[in-house]
């Protein structure tokens, strides 16, 4: 084949951009014949240009300044492995659309930050912006829900997006040992990160879950709207609570469309064990969508690391080789549609309480006045230790209700007097 | 949006055929939002037109003769959903690729057949022939295979492919019924058809298998060298001792490069219940892709009826629709590389080996010798049930061997005097 190659220049040459060097050279010729033409790197950006990195640059221009690289590289596209959700990464980007270069990237908080805007200024310059690597690492999770499902009117789209969080709960449910002693054992690990408030706090999550809606449902990135709790408060009590219940405890995204708008969820959820997803364990990612045509569609495997993260963005370099392009979020930018956040207080489901209360006669009475009073209906109720006097534990289920109930009768319970400690609540996920 | 819509002329109105027609009308504004046009239906044909579908389809021609309307009908798009390999169907796809009329089928039967002859007369002719439907319904499989991870050397593919086999296998496992009777059952209920050959002998998944793999690895379509095993010889003893040794049963469809060649398999296969694929039932699919950059990733839904399939057909209708056209294998079908089919003698592998042996001194003596000659090393042997004299259950699993090796042995311990049965063996497939 003669065809030319497709020159790329790529900024960032951490872990995923050494990735990316590393699966272009080493599958060069496979990839040649799948996209008719050649992929070749001609100019890199980084800060350390010595550093070894256990491969030969030595032909490509060396850039010091991404921007500048975006807007002078001779290369037909523009990949930014930077990250962050401004400075040089947002920077760069926009000046490679600037200058007509089409952008493949695996920044998620750029993206979630300013997606919409990116897509709407890459549509006026005709210029694709691409993202796979953006969400669930080496799922191809973008393209599918942008063309593999595009049939389908998208009822839910859920899943658990952050291998840091998912490997801390399967560790926390293995050997029940609590989060922070798992959380030290994951850094050591190099599965989390030395500050690991982005993953654990949610954040990383949100910023996902922002972007997969978008794609879903054809609606504006709203990164504001996603309503976001993490997972430093999961305890070992409740991690046995959910095994004796059927459930397994997962950091979930999920967004729907309801009739208060669109719900963007960030937290810790039950999932029966009966779910997919709660077969899903360690750094592993995993999608489900709810099409009314296609029924449930799962889609599982590694969410990070260099090789998955490598793999989506070369998916997004062959697509442009090939000439498939299609709008960022699927639909023009124009099109997208802006929905209101649907408020939490609306959010209809079952929960999960579990409450340390004085061992004494009345408590489950003046529990179950404060549920009834806000018509929540009891599920099912366990009071296993019995201590006449001392704290125990009582955890408690409720059939389907509304949140704001939920959380007034939570307040009124937390202030019985013999509620020893502010209640447990974990949402009930029906999957 | 005042684009020309993509109109589709749909030959056969089964349960697909009324699917997608369905499907196009209940959300047909979703999809000219993001196809940028609309889909419609021009012509169809089907062998009754009087009959009740429960749709108006008063604005289509209506023809007859498939092969006719391949050629003359007024559409852009030739839709094929008649099934079989040969007869009107096959003769109604080359009518309407010689006609350039782009082609989408859901017929893997077909396909398996003469798909490599089909894709060089669709590229000959420089029309697209489409065909995610024939592959697990509504898991965009062929895209994930050939876009999503076309970065990555698949090392193996293999997969759930047929949900009547599955749905009758978890069923035997959770009420240790006969196969007849689930079978009869599975009949009733219509998840399997009154002639179930077809299904149960593995024929249907071998076709699958074939597509997936030439898609997989650049390969012609290589039907012949598929070796097909089905599930009429699963019995609920089988199925028992699985649970005890931590398998489940499921009749799988697996492809992987070998030294020898193309090796690709059907049969019935022992799976640890830790792996992704154990936990997929009833008539769900999924199919397991291993990449050397993006690792295990896995795709599960619905693997046929309307729904799902309708959403197949109609995600490649789209694609056509937005000008994402690619060559249907891939690459260039000149392109596609012809490997020998590697013999299943030479596959590697542990195996699941069940006796019915007359219990008495020396029995497990003169079975452990016929192993040992032939070198294949014992991993475990249960003989739970205890009746001197009387046929007792003998069940072993060995190391990793070679299928040549061990049917050797199989053949010398069926003529062991105290080995009644022919032996039970079911390959054990580490995943």
């Amino acid at each position: 084949m003669a065809a030319s190659p497709l020159t790329i220049a790529i900024a960032g040459l951490g872990t995923v951009g050494t990735g990316v060097v590393r699966l272009l050279a080493e599958n060069g010729a496979l990839i040649e014949r799948r996209a008719g033409r050649p992929i070749r790197v001609v100019a890199v950006c980084a800060r350390d240009r010595t550093r070894e990195r256990g491969m030969d640059l030595g032909r490509c221009a060396w850039f010091g300044d991404a921007v500048a690289m975006a807007r002078e590289a001779p290369a037909d596209v523009f990949v930014e492995l930077i990250g962050g959700s401004d400075g040089v990464a947002r920077a760069a980007v926009e000046a490679a659309i600037g200058a007509r270069r089409p952008v493949v990237t695996a920044n998620k908080a750029l993206l979630a930050h300013h997606g919409t805007a990116l897509a709407r200024l890459a549509e006026s310059q005709r210029v694709p912006l691409a993202f796979e690597a953006a969400v669930a690492g080496g799922i191809p999770v973008i393209k599918t829900m942008r063309e593999g499902l595009a049939g389908n009117r998208i009822d839910r789209v859920y899943g658990i997006l952050n291998g840091t969080c998912n490997y801390i709960l399967t560790e926390m449910g293995k050997t029940r040992r609590p989060f922070a002693e798992v959380l030290a054992e994951a850094q050591r690990l190099g599965y989390a990160e030395s500050d690991p408030a982005f993953d654990i706090d949610g954040v990383d999550t949100a910023h996902k879950l922002a972007i997969l809606a978008s794609v879903s449902f054809g609606t504006e990135i709203d990164l504001a709207g996603v309503h976001v709790e993490g997972i430093r408060t999961m305890s070992p009590l409740d991690i046995e609570y959910a095994d004796e219940l059927g459930f397994r405890i997962k950091l979930l995204g999920s967004a729907r469309m309801t009739e208060h708008g669109l719900e963007q969820r960030v937290h810790p959820a039950m999932v029966s064990v009966g779910a997919p997803i709660a077969h899903v364990e360690g750094v592993f990612n995993a999608v489900v969508a709810e099409g009314d045509f296609v029924g449930r569609a799962v889609l599982e495997g590694r969410g990070a690391g260099a090789g998955p993260t490598a793999s989506a963005v070369v998916a997004d370099l062959i697509d442009l080789a090939r000439g498939l392009v299609l709008p960022p979020f699927a639909i023009p930018a124009s099109a997208l549609r802006r929905r209101p956040a649907a408020p939490i207080d609306r959010h209809r489901g079952a929960y999960y309480v579990r409450l340390m209360v004085v061992d004494r006669p009345g408590v489950i009475a003046d529990v179950a006045a404060a549920l009834r009073d806000e018509e929540v209906s009891m599920e099912s109720m366990i009071q296993r230790a019995r201590d006449p006097g001392e704290a125990v534990p009582v955890v408690l289920t409720t059939h389907e209700t509304e949140e704001a109930r939920m959380r007034r009768s939570l307040d009124r319970i937390a202030r019985l007097d013999s509620v020893l400690e502010p209640p447990h609540m974990i949402r009930i996920e029906a999957l």
